[in-house]
Protein backbone atom coordinates (compact mmCIF):
# COMPACT_ATOMS: atom_id res chain seq x y z
CA UNK A 1 0.00 0.00 0.00
CA UNK A 2 1.05 3.74 -1.27
CA UNK A 3 0.73 6.76 1.54
CA UNK A 4 0.79 9.59 -0.80
CA UNK A 5 0.87 13.08 0.61
CA UNK A 6 0.52 15.26 -1.80
CA UNK A 7 -1.19 16.53 -4.85
CA UNK A 8 1.95 16.06 -7.40
CA UNK A 9 2.52 12.51 -5.80
CA UNK A 10 -1.36 11.56 -6.35
CA UNK A 11 -1.30 12.89 -9.62
CA UNK A 12 1.50 10.78 -11.35
CA UNK A 13 0.18 7.81 -9.50
CA UNK A 14 -3.43 8.40 -11.28
CA UNK A 15 -1.72 9.28 -14.66
CA UNK A 16 0.45 5.58 -14.12
CA UNK A 17 -3.04 3.94 -13.14
CA UNK A 18 -5.07 5.18 -15.76
CA UNK A 19 -2.45 4.87 -18.92
CA UNK A 20 -2.21 0.99 -17.00
CA UNK A 21 -6.17 0.93 -18.10
CA UNK A 22 -6.90 0.02 -14.73
CA UNK A 23 -10.43 1.57 -12.72
CA UNK A 24 -9.97 3.20 -9.65
CA UNK A 25 -12.21 3.30 -6.77
CA UNK A 26 -12.33 6.13 -4.18
CA UNK A 27 -13.03 5.80 -0.04
CA UNK A 28 -13.09 9.59 0.76
CA UNK A 29 -13.28 9.88 4.99
CA UNK A 30 -11.92 11.88 7.41
CA UNK A 31 -10.12 9.15 9.22
CA UNK A 32 -10.03 6.89 12.59
CA UNK A 33 -11.69 4.64 10.23
CA UNK A 34 -14.25 1.99 11.66
CA UNK A 35 -16.17 -0.58 9.67
CA UNK A 36 -18.46 1.68 8.26
CA UNK A 37 -15.57 2.63 6.71
CA UNK A 38 -13.87 -0.78 6.01
CA UNK A 39 -16.65 -1.96 4.16
CA UNK A 40 -16.38 0.65 1.62
CA UNK A 41 -12.95 -0.15 0.55
CA UNK A 42 -14.03 -3.83 0.57
CA UNK A 43 -16.86 -3.06 -2.20
CA UNK A 44 -14.55 -0.68 -3.88
CA UNK A 45 -12.44 -3.10 -3.66
CA UNK A 46 -14.67 -5.77 -5.69
CA UNK A 47 -15.83 -2.99 -8.28
CA UNK A 48 -12.60 -1.86 -8.96
CA UNK A 49 -8.96 -2.63 -9.85
CA UNK A 50 -7.36 -0.30 -7.40
CA UNK A 51 -8.79 1.46 -4.45
CA UNK A 52 -7.77 4.90 -3.14
CA UNK A 53 -8.98 5.84 0.59
CA UNK A 54 -8.21 10.04 1.50
CA UNK A 55 -8.00 10.37 5.01
CA UNK A 56 -8.24 14.43 5.18
CA UNK A 57 -10.01 15.87 8.41
CA UNK A 58 -11.69 18.55 6.37
CA UNK A 59 -11.91 22.25 8.06
CA UNK A 60 -14.15 23.46 5.15
CA UNK A 61 -16.98 21.89 6.62
CA UNK A 62 -16.52 22.13 10.18
CA UNK A 63 -18.54 25.33 11.99
CA UNK A 64 -16.29 27.63 13.97
CA UNK A 65 -17.50 26.10 17.19
CA UNK A 66 -17.43 22.64 15.92
CA UNK A 67 -14.87 19.48 16.85
CA UNK A 68 -12.03 19.94 14.05
CA UNK A 69 -9.35 20.30 16.63
CA UNK A 70 -10.55 17.76 18.41
CA UNK A 71 -11.73 15.30 15.46
CA UNK A 72 -10.20 11.73 16.74
CA UNK A 73 -7.06 11.27 13.90
CA UNK A 74 -4.97 8.34 14.34
CA UNK A 75 -3.25 7.88 11.10
CA UNK A 76 -1.08 4.83 12.35
CA UNK A 77 -4.04 2.42 12.91
CA UNK A 78 -6.21 3.81 9.64
CA UNK A 79 -2.75 2.58 7.56
CA UNK A 80 -3.16 -0.74 9.26
CA UNK A 81 -7.04 -0.89 8.84
CA UNK A 82 -7.11 0.30 4.99
CA UNK A 83 -4.38 -2.13 3.83
CA UNK A 84 -5.96 -4.95 5.68
CA UNK A 85 -9.39 -4.15 3.71
CA UNK A 86 -7.51 -4.14 0.45
CA UNK A 87 -6.72 -0.43 0.21
CA UNK A 88 -3.81 0.62 -2.92
CA UNK A 89 -3.22 3.42 -2.44
CA UNK A 90 -3.84 6.36 1.55
CA UNK A 91 -4.08 9.90 0.36
CA UNK A 92 -3.63 11.67 3.32
CA UNK A 93 -2.85 15.72 2.50
CA UNK A 94 -2.54 18.19 4.91
CA UNK A 95 -4.60 21.18 4.72
CA UNK A 96 -2.50 23.49 2.89
CA UNK A 97 -1.68 20.90 0.31
CA UNK A 98 -5.22 20.44 -0.37
CA UNK A 99 -6.03 24.71 -0.02
CA UNK A 100 -3.09 26.27 -0.87
CA UNK A 101 -4.90 29.40 -1.46
CA UNK A 102 -8.19 30.74 -0.31
CA UNK A 103 -11.01 29.70 -3.35
CA UNK A 104 -12.07 32.14 -5.48
CA UNK A 105 -15.49 30.02 -6.91
CA UNK A 106 -17.31 28.81 -4.30
CA UNK A 107 -19.72 25.62 -4.57
CA UNK A 108 -23.38 25.79 -2.73
CA UNK A 109 -25.94 23.19 -1.57
CA UNK A 110 -29.51 24.00 -2.75
CA UNK A 111 -32.40 23.21 -0.50
CA UNK A 112 -31.52 19.52 0.18
CA UNK A 113 -28.86 21.42 2.71
CA UNK A 114 -31.81 23.04 4.53
CA UNK A 115 -32.99 20.12 6.07
CA UNK A 116 -31.54 17.64 9.06
CA UNK A 117 -27.90 18.32 9.55
CA UNK A 118 -28.03 21.26 6.89
CA UNK A 119 -30.15 23.10 8.79
CA UNK A 120 -28.23 22.75 12.16
CA UNK A 121 -25.04 23.41 10.46
CA UNK A 122 -24.83 26.01 8.24
CA UNK A 123 -22.11 25.97 5.46
CA UNK A 124 -21.41 22.11 6.57
CA UNK A 125 -22.08 20.46 3.28
CA UNK A 126 -20.72 23.14 1.03
CA UNK A 127 -17.33 22.17 3.14
CA UNK A 128 -18.06 18.73 1.62
CA UNK A 129 -19.01 20.31 -1.93
CA UNK A 130 -15.58 21.57 -1.90
CA UNK A 131 -13.49 18.72 -0.82
CA UNK A 132 -15.41 16.29 -2.38
CA UNK A 133 -15.18 18.04 -5.96
CA UNK A 134 -10.80 18.47 -5.64
CA UNK A 135 -11.21 14.29 -4.60
CA UNK A 136 -13.01 13.15 -7.32
CA UNK A 137 -10.77 15.60 -9.92
CA UNK A 138 -7.34 14.42 -8.37
CA UNK A 139 -7.91 10.92 -8.18
CA UNK A 140 -10.25 10.71 -11.62
CA UNK A 141 -11.93 7.71 -9.88
CA UNK A 142 -14.67 5.80 -12.00
CA UNK A 143 -16.84 5.03 -8.72
CA UNK A 144 -16.87 6.82 -5.38
CA UNK A 145 -18.03 5.61 -2.23
CA UNK A 146 -20.11 6.84 0.22
CA UNK A 147 -22.16 5.01 3.30
CA UNK A 148 -25.86 5.80 4.14
CA UNK A 149 -24.99 6.92 7.82
CA UNK A 150 -24.48 10.54 6.34
CA UNK A 151 -27.79 10.08 3.83
CA UNK A 152 -28.08 14.16 3.52
CA UNK A 153 -24.34 14.18 2.37
CA UNK A 154 -24.84 10.95 0.23
CA UNK A 155 -27.93 13.37 -1.36
CA UNK A 156 -26.35 15.93 -2.11
CA UNK A 157 -22.71 14.70 -3.46
CA UNK A 158 -25.31 12.83 -5.84
CA UNK A 159 -26.52 15.84 -6.77
CA UNK A 160 -23.49 17.41 -7.52
CA UNK A 161 -22.39 14.35 -9.45
CA UNK A 162 -25.32 14.65 -11.74
CA UNK A 163 -25.60 18.43 -11.76
CA UNK A 164 -22.10 18.65 -12.91
CA UNK A 165 -21.65 15.65 -15.43
CA UNK A 166 -18.69 14.03 -13.32
CA UNK A 167 -17.55 11.31 -15.22
CA UNK A 168 -17.81 8.81 -12.29
CA UNK A 169 -20.56 7.64 -10.08
CA UNK A 170 -21.58 7.23 -6.39
CA UNK A 171 -22.00 3.93 -4.89
CA UNK A 172 -24.07 4.17 -1.59
CA UNK A 173 -22.65 1.98 1.03
CA UNK A 174 -25.48 0.39 3.65
CA UNK A 175 -24.91 1.26 7.74
CA UNK A 176 -22.45 -0.83 9.30
CA UNK A 177 -23.77 -0.71 13.18
CA UNK A 178 -22.28 -2.13 16.46
CA UNK A 179 -24.30 -5.78 17.60
CA UNK A 180 -26.86 -3.28 19.63
CA UNK A 181 -27.40 -1.63 16.75
CA UNK A 182 -25.71 1.68 17.50
CA UNK A 183 -24.25 3.25 13.89
CA UNK A 184 -20.36 3.13 13.73
CA UNK A 185 -18.96 6.47 13.93
CA UNK A 186 -15.67 8.15 14.75
CA UNK A 187 -17.17 9.90 16.98
CA UNK A 188 -18.64 7.46 19.28
CA UNK A 189 -15.22 7.46 21.19
CA UNK A 190 -16.22 10.36 22.81
CA UNK A 191 -18.98 9.07 24.43
CA UNK A 192 -18.94 8.48 28.43
CA UNK A 193 -19.90 4.77 29.71
CA UNK A 194 -23.31 5.94 30.14
CA UNK A 195 -24.04 7.53 27.23
CA UNK A 196 -22.93 4.17 25.37
CA UNK A 197 -25.34 2.42 27.26
CA UNK A 198 -28.44 5.05 25.57
CA UNK A 199 -27.29 5.31 22.54
CA UNK A 200 -28.73 2.04 20.83
CA UNK A 201 -31.81 3.33 21.93
CA UNK A 202 -31.58 5.83 18.52
CA UNK A 203 -31.54 2.80 16.20
CA UNK A 204 -34.70 1.64 18.49
CA UNK A 205 -36.34 4.76 17.72
CA UNK A 206 -36.14 5.00 14.66
CA UNK A 207 -36.98 1.39 14.29
CA UNK A 208 -40.17 2.74 16.19
CA UNK A 209 -40.81 5.67 14.10
CA UNK A 210 -40.77 3.70 10.70
CA UNK A 211 -43.90 1.31 12.25
CA UNK A 212 -45.73 4.40 13.12
CA UNK A 213 -45.41 5.55 9.41
CA UNK A 214 -45.80 2.22 7.83
CA UNK A 215 -49.01 2.03 9.66
CA UNK A 216 -49.93 5.90 8.39
CA UNK A 217 -48.79 7.46 11.86
CA UNK A 218 -46.91 10.76 12.56
CA UNK A 219 -43.31 9.54 14.08
CA UNK A 220 -41.83 12.53 15.74
CA UNK A 221 -43.97 12.91 18.83
CA UNK A 222 -43.52 9.61 20.32
CA UNK A 223 -39.88 9.38 18.97
CA UNK A 224 -39.39 12.41 20.66
CA UNK A 225 -40.83 11.56 24.17
CA UNK A 226 -39.33 7.74 23.82
CA UNK A 227 -35.57 9.15 23.37
CA UNK A 228 -36.16 12.25 25.95
CA UNK A 229 -37.06 8.87 28.16
CA UNK A 230 -34.32 6.67 27.53
CA UNK A 231 -31.62 9.11 27.44
CA UNK A 232 -29.68 11.35 28.76
CA UNK A 233 -28.99 13.34 25.01
CA UNK A 234 -30.52 16.31 23.84
CA UNK A 235 -32.39 16.21 20.59
CA UNK A 236 -31.21 17.94 17.16
CA UNK A 237 -33.67 17.03 15.02
CA UNK A 238 -36.10 14.11 14.23
CA UNK A 239 -37.39 14.61 10.49
CA UNK A 240 -38.94 12.38 8.11
CA UNK A 241 -38.34 13.08 4.56
CA UNK A 242 -38.71 11.90 1.20
CA UNK A 243 -35.06 10.09 -0.39
CA UNK A 244 -32.50 11.30 -1.71
CA UNK A 245 -34.93 15.06 -2.66
CA UNK A 246 -35.31 15.92 1.13
CA UNK A 247 -38.61 17.58 0.06
CA UNK A 248 -41.62 16.58 2.62
CA UNK A 249 -43.32 15.03 -0.29
CA UNK A 250 -42.51 11.99 0.18
CA UNK A 251 -42.69 9.86 -3.66
CA UNK A 252 -40.64 6.85 -3.20
CA UNK A 253 -38.79 6.33 -0.30
CA UNK A 254 -38.36 8.04 2.96
CA UNK A 255 -36.05 8.96 5.40
CA UNK A 256 -36.44 9.23 8.84
CA UNK A 257 -33.64 10.80 10.49
CA UNK A 258 -31.99 12.43 13.61
CA UNK A 259 -29.43 13.55 15.62
CA UNK A 260 -29.40 13.80 19.77
CA UNK A 261 -26.71 15.72 21.23
CA UNK A 262 -24.40 14.04 24.16
CA UNK A 263 -21.97 15.55 26.39
CA UNK A 264 -19.06 15.84 23.70
CA UNK A 265 -20.49 13.79 20.83
CA UNK A 266 -23.22 14.66 18.61
CA UNK A 267 -24.22 11.36 17.04
CA UNK A 268 -26.83 11.28 13.56
CA UNK A 269 -28.39 7.89 12.67
CA UNK A 270 -31.18 7.11 9.77
CA UNK A 271 -33.40 4.83 8.02
CA UNK A 272 -34.53 4.97 4.67
CA UNK A 273 -37.41 2.77 3.49
CA UNK A 274 -40.45 2.33 1.66
CA UNK A 275 -43.36 4.35 3.14
CA UNK A 276 -45.90 1.52 1.79
CA UNK A 277 -44.06 -1.11 3.26
CA UNK A 278 -40.52 -3.17 1.74
CA UNK B 1 -16.25 15.67 -38.48
CA UNK B 2 -18.45 14.01 -36.06
CA UNK B 3 -21.81 16.03 -35.30
CA UNK B 4 -23.24 14.94 -31.69
CA UNK B 5 -25.95 16.38 -30.18
CA UNK B 6 -26.75 14.65 -27.18
CA UNK B 7 -24.78 13.78 -23.57
CA UNK B 8 -24.74 10.04 -24.78
CA UNK B 9 -23.25 10.12 -27.72
CA UNK B 10 -20.62 12.41 -26.86
CA UNK B 11 -19.97 10.58 -23.43
CA UNK B 12 -19.49 7.19 -25.81
CA UNK B 13 -16.96 9.33 -28.15
CA UNK B 14 -14.95 10.25 -25.38
CA UNK B 15 -14.87 6.92 -23.91
CA UNK B 16 -13.81 5.14 -27.05
CA UNK B 17 -11.27 8.15 -27.70
CA UNK B 18 -9.37 7.95 -24.33
CA UNK B 19 -9.08 3.82 -24.81
CA UNK B 20 -7.15 4.24 -27.89
CA UNK B 21 -5.10 7.00 -25.98
CA UNK B 22 -5.70 9.86 -27.94
CA UNK B 23 -5.42 13.39 -26.43
CA UNK B 24 -8.70 15.67 -26.28
CA UNK B 25 -8.43 19.57 -26.81
CA UNK B 26 -11.93 21.33 -26.21
CA UNK B 27 -13.41 24.60 -28.13
CA UNK B 28 -15.74 25.84 -26.10
CA UNK B 29 -18.25 28.44 -27.97
CA UNK B 30 -21.44 30.13 -28.42
CA UNK B 31 -21.27 28.93 -32.15
CA UNK B 32 -21.66 32.08 -34.99
CA UNK B 33 -17.97 31.62 -35.78
CA UNK B 34 -15.34 33.92 -36.63
CA UNK B 35 -11.37 33.90 -36.89
CA UNK B 36 -11.58 34.26 -32.84
CA UNK B 37 -12.97 30.58 -32.54
CA UNK B 38 -11.12 29.47 -35.43
CA UNK B 39 -7.46 30.27 -34.21
CA UNK B 40 -8.70 28.44 -30.76
CA UNK B 41 -9.13 25.64 -32.99
CA UNK B 42 -6.03 25.70 -34.74
CA UNK B 43 -4.31 25.73 -31.56
CA UNK B 44 -5.93 23.12 -29.81
CA UNK B 45 -5.59 20.92 -32.88
CA UNK B 46 -1.76 21.69 -32.94
CA UNK B 47 -1.29 20.55 -29.20
CA UNK B 48 -4.10 17.29 -28.82
CA UNK B 49 -5.03 14.18 -30.83
CA UNK B 50 -8.64 15.55 -31.25
CA UNK B 51 -10.50 18.40 -31.26
CA UNK B 52 -13.58 19.06 -29.64
CA UNK B 53 -15.86 22.16 -30.08
CA UNK B 54 -18.46 22.54 -28.38
CA UNK B 55 -21.55 24.83 -29.64
CA UNK B 56 -23.93 26.11 -27.71
CA UNK B 57 -25.60 29.10 -26.58
CA UNK B 58 -25.81 28.73 -22.76
CA UNK B 59 -29.05 30.23 -21.15
CA UNK B 60 -27.45 30.38 -17.67
CA UNK B 61 -25.04 32.92 -18.91
CA UNK B 62 -27.68 35.75 -19.92
CA UNK B 63 -29.80 38.05 -18.22
CA UNK B 64 -33.38 38.14 -18.42
CA UNK B 65 -33.07 41.63 -20.63
CA UNK B 66 -30.49 40.63 -22.59
CA UNK B 67 -29.83 38.68 -25.91
CA UNK B 68 -30.36 35.27 -25.27
CA UNK B 69 -33.12 35.11 -28.16
CA UNK B 70 -31.69 36.98 -30.67
CA UNK B 71 -27.63 36.07 -30.05
CA UNK B 72 -26.90 35.09 -33.54
CA UNK B 73 -27.00 31.82 -34.74
CA UNK B 74 -25.67 30.02 -38.04
CA UNK B 75 -25.31 25.94 -37.06
CA UNK B 76 -24.61 25.07 -40.61
CA UNK B 77 -22.09 27.43 -41.12
CA UNK B 78 -20.33 26.99 -37.99
CA UNK B 79 -19.86 23.08 -39.51
CA UNK B 80 -18.37 24.38 -42.54
CA UNK B 81 -16.05 26.48 -40.64
CA UNK B 82 -15.86 24.35 -37.72
CA UNK B 83 -14.63 21.24 -40.13
CA UNK B 84 -11.90 23.42 -41.88
CA UNK B 85 -10.00 24.54 -39.24
CA UNK B 86 -9.43 20.56 -37.98
CA UNK B 87 -12.26 20.32 -35.85
CA UNK B 88 -13.05 16.64 -34.92
CA UNK B 89 -16.31 17.02 -33.45
CA UNK B 90 -18.78 19.31 -32.81
CA UNK B 91 -21.18 18.94 -29.97
CA UNK B 92 -23.69 21.37 -30.56
CA UNK B 93 -26.61 20.05 -27.78
CA UNK B 94 -30.52 21.30 -26.42
CA UNK B 95 -30.97 23.32 -23.49
CA UNK B 96 -32.65 20.47 -22.19
CA UNK B 97 -30.21 18.22 -23.02
CA UNK B 98 -27.16 20.30 -21.20
CA UNK B 99 -30.05 21.53 -18.53
CA UNK B 100 -32.82 18.13 -17.99
CA UNK B 101 -33.45 19.32 -14.16
CA UNK B 102 -32.56 22.38 -12.21
CA UNK B 103 -29.60 22.53 -10.67
CA UNK B 104 -29.57 21.75 -6.99
CA UNK B 105 -25.61 22.66 -6.39
CA UNK B 106 -24.61 26.33 -7.69
CA UNK B 107 -21.45 27.74 -8.43
CA UNK B 108 -20.46 30.84 -7.46
CA UNK B 109 -17.48 33.12 -9.23
CA UNK B 110 -16.25 35.53 -6.56
CA UNK B 111 -14.58 38.85 -6.13
CA UNK B 112 -13.05 38.15 -9.59
CA UNK B 113 -17.07 38.49 -11.26
CA UNK B 114 -17.39 42.11 -8.91
CA UNK B 115 -15.66 44.10 -12.16
CA UNK B 116 -15.92 44.88 -15.55
CA UNK B 117 -18.88 42.72 -17.33
CA UNK B 118 -19.28 40.89 -14.12
CA UNK B 119 -20.81 44.25 -12.19
CA UNK B 120 -22.69 44.87 -15.25
CA UNK B 121 -24.05 41.49 -15.69
CA UNK B 122 -25.09 39.92 -12.75
CA UNK B 123 -25.08 36.28 -12.50
CA UNK B 124 -23.88 36.04 -15.44
CA UNK B 125 -20.07 34.51 -14.80
CA UNK B 126 -21.93 32.29 -12.14
CA UNK B 127 -23.89 30.69 -15.60
CA UNK B 128 -20.26 30.47 -17.13
CA UNK B 129 -18.96 28.38 -14.32
CA UNK B 130 -21.67 26.05 -14.91
CA UNK B 131 -21.74 25.26 -18.44
CA UNK B 132 -17.97 25.18 -18.83
CA UNK B 133 -17.61 22.91 -15.38
CA UNK B 134 -20.79 20.37 -17.13
CA UNK B 135 -18.49 20.50 -20.43
CA UNK B 136 -14.71 19.74 -19.09
CA UNK B 137 -16.53 16.85 -17.37
CA UNK B 138 -18.42 15.69 -20.48
CA UNK B 139 -15.65 15.92 -22.77
CA UNK B 140 -12.93 14.78 -20.20
CA UNK B 141 -10.91 17.29 -22.12
CA UNK B 142 -6.85 17.49 -21.17
CA UNK B 143 -6.69 21.21 -22.49
CA UNK B 144 -9.20 23.41 -23.03
CA UNK B 145 -9.31 26.77 -25.14
CA UNK B 146 -10.54 30.60 -24.24
CA UNK B 147 -10.02 33.54 -25.92
CA UNK B 148 -8.60 36.75 -24.45
CA UNK B 149 -10.82 38.70 -25.63
CA UNK B 150 -13.09 37.43 -23.25
CA UNK B 151 -10.57 38.18 -20.17
CA UNK B 152 -12.76 38.16 -17.08
CA UNK B 153 -14.19 34.92 -18.30
CA UNK B 154 -10.65 33.58 -18.87
CA UNK B 155 -9.24 34.92 -15.63
CA UNK B 156 -12.45 32.85 -13.68
CA UNK B 157 -12.28 29.82 -15.37
CA UNK B 158 -8.97 29.71 -14.36
CA UNK B 159 -9.61 29.78 -10.98
CA UNK B 160 -11.97 27.34 -11.08
CA UNK B 161 -9.35 24.64 -12.56
CA UNK B 162 -7.29 25.60 -9.94
CA UNK B 163 -9.11 26.30 -7.31
CA UNK B 164 -10.82 22.30 -7.97
CA UNK B 165 -8.31 20.53 -9.27
CA UNK B 166 -9.99 19.78 -12.68
CA UNK B 167 -7.39 17.42 -13.91
CA UNK B 168 -6.66 19.40 -17.34
CA UNK B 169 -5.49 22.94 -18.45
CA UNK B 170 -6.17 26.12 -19.42
CA UNK B 171 -4.69 27.89 -23.06
CA UNK B 172 -5.42 31.45 -23.46
CA UNK B 173 -5.77 32.78 -27.26
CA UNK B 174 -4.94 36.14 -28.56
CA UNK B 175 -7.62 38.34 -29.35
CA UNK B 176 -8.47 38.31 -33.15
CA UNK B 177 -8.82 41.19 -35.28
CA UNK B 178 -10.55 42.70 -38.07
CA UNK B 179 -7.59 44.75 -40.26
CA UNK B 180 -8.72 48.08 -38.72
CA UNK B 181 -8.17 46.76 -34.71
CA UNK B 182 -11.81 45.35 -34.43
CA UNK B 183 -12.08 42.90 -32.20
CA UNK B 184 -13.51 39.81 -34.14
CA UNK B 185 -16.98 39.02 -32.12
CA UNK B 186 -20.52 37.39 -33.11
CA UNK B 187 -21.78 40.13 -32.00
CA UNK B 188 -20.36 42.90 -34.71
CA UNK B 189 -23.20 41.76 -37.19
CA UNK B 190 -25.38 43.94 -35.21
CA UNK B 191 -23.71 47.02 -35.59
CA UNK B 192 -25.33 49.62 -38.26
CA UNK B 193 -22.83 50.81 -40.69
CA UNK B 194 -21.87 53.91 -39.13
CA UNK B 195 -20.92 52.07 -35.63
CA UNK B 196 -19.14 49.65 -37.64
CA UNK B 197 -17.12 52.86 -38.63
CA UNK B 198 -16.66 53.64 -35.55
CA UNK B 199 -15.86 50.62 -33.42
CA UNK B 200 -12.20 50.42 -34.56
CA UNK B 201 -11.68 53.43 -31.77
CA UNK B 202 -12.32 50.58 -29.02
CA UNK B 203 -8.83 49.25 -29.78
CA UNK B 204 -7.44 52.55 -30.51
CA UNK B 205 -8.34 53.97 -27.06
CA UNK B 206 -7.26 51.12 -25.20
CA UNK B 207 -3.55 51.49 -27.25
CA UNK B 208 -3.96 55.22 -25.84
CA UNK B 209 -4.53 54.54 -22.29
CA UNK B 210 -1.79 52.10 -22.16
CA UNK B 211 0.61 54.44 -23.13
CA UNK B 212 -0.53 56.61 -20.36
CA UNK B 213 -0.57 53.94 -17.65
CA UNK B 214 3.38 53.49 -19.14
CA UNK B 215 4.02 57.02 -18.49
CA UNK B 216 2.54 56.80 -14.88
CA UNK B 217 -0.86 58.34 -15.76
CA UNK B 218 -4.09 57.95 -15.07
CA UNK B 219 -6.02 56.71 -18.47
CA UNK B 220 -9.63 56.56 -17.50
CA UNK B 221 -10.50 60.09 -18.22
CA UNK B 222 -9.15 61.03 -21.23
CA UNK B 223 -10.28 57.77 -22.91
CA UNK B 224 -13.41 58.62 -21.70
CA UNK B 225 -12.85 61.68 -23.73
CA UNK B 226 -11.66 60.12 -26.51
CA UNK B 227 -14.52 57.20 -26.66
CA UNK B 228 -17.11 60.02 -26.48
CA UNK B 229 -15.64 61.96 -28.99
CA UNK B 230 -15.17 59.21 -31.61
CA UNK B 231 -17.87 56.95 -30.97
CA UNK B 232 -21.72 57.22 -30.76
CA UNK B 233 -21.71 54.41 -28.31
CA UNK B 234 -22.29 54.90 -24.26
CA UNK B 235 -19.91 53.91 -22.28
CA UNK B 236 -20.33 51.02 -20.15
CA UNK B 237 -17.15 50.85 -18.12
CA UNK B 238 -13.30 51.90 -18.53
CA UNK B 239 -11.20 49.72 -16.17
CA UNK B 240 -7.47 49.31 -15.27
CA UNK B 241 -6.87 45.82 -13.41
CA UNK B 242 -4.22 43.36 -12.48
CA UNK B 243 -4.75 40.30 -14.25
CA UNK B 244 -5.65 37.90 -13.63
CA UNK B 245 -6.95 38.47 -10.44
CA UNK B 246 -8.60 41.62 -11.71
CA UNK B 247 -7.46 43.02 -8.70
CA UNK B 248 -7.11 46.95 -7.82
CA UNK B 249 -3.34 46.41 -7.23
CA UNK B 250 -1.77 45.60 -10.05
CA UNK B 251 1.34 43.39 -9.39
CA UNK B 252 2.72 41.67 -12.64
CA UNK B 253 0.25 41.96 -15.51
CA UNK B 254 -2.01 44.99 -16.37
CA UNK B 255 -5.51 44.79 -18.14
CA UNK B 256 -7.44 47.82 -19.55
CA UNK B 257 -10.74 47.03 -20.18
CA UNK B 258 -13.61 48.61 -21.78
CA UNK B 259 -17.56 47.91 -22.64
CA UNK B 260 -19.68 50.28 -25.10
CA UNK B 261 -23.00 50.01 -25.57
CA UNK B 262 -24.25 50.81 -29.33
CA UNK B 263 -27.54 50.76 -30.83
CA UNK B 264 -28.09 46.31 -30.49
CA UNK B 265 -24.74 45.11 -29.89
CA UNK B 266 -22.48 45.55 -26.66
CA UNK B 267 -18.73 45.43 -27.48
CA UNK B 268 -16.17 44.45 -25.35
CA UNK B 269 -12.27 44.94 -25.65
CA UNK B 270 -9.05 45.11 -23.70
CA UNK B 271 -5.20 44.50 -23.68
CA UNK B 272 -3.05 43.01 -20.98
CA UNK B 273 0.38 44.08 -20.91
CA UNK B 274 3.16 44.82 -18.30
CA UNK B 275 2.37 48.10 -16.65
CA UNK B 276 6.47 49.15 -16.68
CA UNK B 277 6.29 48.23 -20.39
CA UNK B 278 6.39 44.81 -22.03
Amino acid sequence: MLILQTVNELKEWVRDTKKAGDSIGLVPTMGFLHEGHLSLVKKAKAENDKVVMSIFVNPAQFGPNEDFDRYPRDLKRDQELAEGAGTDVIFAPSVEEMYPRESQIQLTAGAQADVLCGAKRPGHFDGVLKVVTKLFHLVEADLAYFGQKDAQQLAIIESLVEDYNFPMAIRRGETVREADGLAKSSRNVYLSGAERNEAPHLKKALEMGKELVLKGQDPIEPMTKYLTNHTSGVIDYIELLDYPTLTTTIRQNAILALAVKFEKARLIDNIIFHPKGN
